[in-house]
């Protein structure tokens, strides 16, 4: 065992982080937030161990081969093969299919590290919050729009307007590619095509079609009907017109029941955009992303859907168990708000506390009452000068801390039941009684 | 792969849980008091990741031999070797070990799963929830004086006063054994039985010093000055008579030092006990334990001390890195609060909004608009009926989730812009204005 480690040893493992103070705060804020907001929409609370059974995360309706390759394994006394859970979904199927009595609709929501030991890019991380919010057990379209209404609210507490939320239907797709007579072998790739359209432009989705096999015509029908081209608000119109039966006309019928219900639970900002495609492994009706509108980043905040089989599949039971859910992403949104164009977070503040005169036990005793009553007031983070130091040694230490305010405690202070506080900031001194400095701090 | 996974394999992985609605919301209650105070003594979060290299965990400063071999290994695909954190203090060394530029004092807070690939006793888990504090860099007893302090306020908030600290300092304990003539080979090991007094007795105590070889001349001394017989309150005077100088005195001055402290700082139920040793790795000076005074639950609720050798050694520095933190039992807190005698701790409320008459799209936009502002008032957790439940169906399912109100939106509540509230506990009915029912859950 080596008596020192490296400088490089001594960074966190690569793809992940460490954070510490302020960024901390603001990722525990959203979360706080989060929690709240889905909490009074009356999802309740579930963690699950970081561990699972290989087992179980290698199940036949679990995530699957790809992911599977980049799960963490762990070793351990007892032999168990185990593997650290590399989203919130499998943990969800499986509490399900184990609380086989569980009053349905069953509305949770869990916010916990995942792991993935993929290839790292920016943003990618191999350790990683989710918060997923699920109703599972409701068919109707109700719970769909309720997630709506949801991220709406979130959105509009973090971001003020500057969000859309964008929705489509599977079904929608499916029936925009069948009315093309696109064949069905080729559906689920075209699908993929249209997914790239914010990214890659028409000209780009349509190059992308062809690629794959379609020919111009039917493109032109694809980009027509999915309203491709145009730069205007998308509209139901042509959709209507030509989606009159099957799985298309089934995909109309439900957008508008949750376009309808997400309206009436003053859900803003919603958006139908026939090109959304958002994946393809499990969704099977209503799909939806949340962006910001005016921002340089330009990923999803959160995203979801409907998917109506996978549970009960992983459950094993006959029938299907219906469920929708919504995932945000803590580390976009925390990049979003430190961006102080957009964010609406504020830090809560913080003071110092320190002695102007040493070795006088009155003073000290004086001062240790301030920074009691600070701190029990629930408004402002306090610390004490826990090393003595100079009134100047003390200023450069809260500066260095971003710390904005020194409450300065000497024998004039001390006499007449007052304290001085700066203002780090500007500079700015006053002295004044506890009672009043604390109304500072509001 | 199985189509079906057994009932077993759906269980969580041993030694580990799963938290839902109630359960979780009161640890969550736990954690945020937790941070609320911590932050308001000054103290910021730091967040590691789960995984650290296994040189780092295996260092010589780190946790020793046994703890590694309870250690989690996980393998990945970059072949690196990795392993699940075991407690919350390396990864500390670690960061501050890699961040030479720190201001000091350092000091921060960290709340998060550690796991043990431990045998399995009652209240013993594989992965449980540290929720460690620690002040690096400051030599001055203030800053131990302020994590009792601290403990005070939260042991206040959550079980009134019905908590007891009970503190020490190492260097009484060895200043004990040296007056006592106790060889220097055996001390470590007289410490271990002392450690024993509050479970076993004065009696089982003496048999202990017995066994490991000491006369029952010097156990008398021993236990005499560790006021172990005493059923009175402990008190300094025989240790101030004959601890008079070396090792013992200055344990003495120390823990003086530190009860003025807190005393000043507000800390409350602090208790002198001489017979307190809290285990023997890293601890320098003042130990501390915090217990519930009557309670079934005999186990300490929170533990700590002074370890100003530890992270200078990890840190590979010259010099020493002064250090005291204390650690909340997350486990043993919330299991105290669950006790409704001494738990301090209600959960929000809960309603469910449903319709006492379907099909009608006015009836059920006033249901959705009700629900809006329940959920927006941030005074209660609302669900709405999602699958369309007749009112006996809908009083049931609320009955088993533990809702505490029915509101029921029909065409009469709806003609009047009125809702029927209905307590469920009690079956008592009433109906009013929104505003009104708003004000039911303050």
């Amino acid at each position: 065992m080596a008596d020192k480690l490296s400088a490089e040893i001594l960074q966190p493992v690569r793809g992940s982080r460490d954070f510490f103070g302020e960024e901390k705060n603001r990722r525990d804020y959203v979360v706080e937030l989060l929690k709240e907001k889905f909490k009074s929409f009356g999802f309740e609370p579930l963690e699950t161990p970081s561990m699972e059974r290989l087992e179980v995360l290698s199940s036949k309706f679990a995530g699957g081969e790809e992911i599977l390759k980049e799960t963490f394994k762990v070793t351990n006394q007892g032999g168990r093969e185990l593997g650290l859970r590399y989203d919130l979904t499998v943990p969800l199927c499986r509490y399900i299919a184990s609380n086989t009595r569980i009053p349905m609709p069953f509305k949770r929501f869990a916010i916990g590290p995942v792991w993935r030991d993929g290839p790292l890019k920016t943003g990618r991380f191999r350790e990683f919050v989710q918060c997923d919010v699920d109703t599972v057990g409701a068919a109707s379209f109700l719970a769909d729009a309720e997630l709506l209404a949801l991220a709406s609210e979130i959105m509009e507490k973090l971001f003020g307007k500057n969000f859309i939320i964008k929705i489509n239907n599977r079904k929608i797709l499916d029936g925009i590619l069948e009315f093309s007579g696109v064949d069905e072998g080729i559906r689920k790739k075209a699908i993929l095509e249209l997914d790239k359209l914010a990214k890659i432009g028409p000209n780009g989705v349509k190059q992308g079609l062809e690629t794959i096999g379609i020919d111009s015509a039917k493109i032109k029908v694809v980009m027509d009907l999915a309203n491709a081209d145009a730069t205007e608000s998308k509209t139901f119109s042509k959709l209507e017109k030509n989606l009159t039966r099957g799985v298309g006309l089934e995909g109309i019928l439900e957008i508008r029941q949750v376009l309808g219900f997400a309206g009436e639970m003053n859900c803003k900002n919603l958006e139908f955009d026939p090109s959304l495609a958002r994946g393809l492994n499990y969704y099977t009706s209503t799909i939806f992303e949340v962006y910001l509108k005016d921002s340089e980043i330009k990923s999803s905040l959160a995203a979801g859907g409907r998917y109506d089989d996978l549970i009960g599949k992983f459950a094993g039971v006959p029938e299907k168990i219906p469920a929708v859910g919504i995932s945000f992403g803590l580390d976009v949104i925390c990049e979003c708000l430190r961006d102080k164009k957009t964010g609406l977070w504020a830090k809560r503040k913080s003071a110092i506390v320190f002695l102007a005169i040493k070795d006088d036990q009155k003073v000290l005793k004086y001062a240790l009452e301030i920074a009691a009553k600070l701190r029990g007031s629930g408004k402002i983070n306090c610390l004490f000068d826990l090393n003595g130091r100079s009134v100047s040694k003390n200023l450069e230490f809260a500066s260095k801390k971003g710390i904005e305010f020194a409450i300065i405690v000497g024998i004039r202070e001390f006499e007449e039941m007052k304290v001085t506080i700066k203002e780090l900031a500007t500079g700015k001194e006053s002295t004044l009684a506890i009672e009043d400095a604390l109304r500072k701090f509001e």
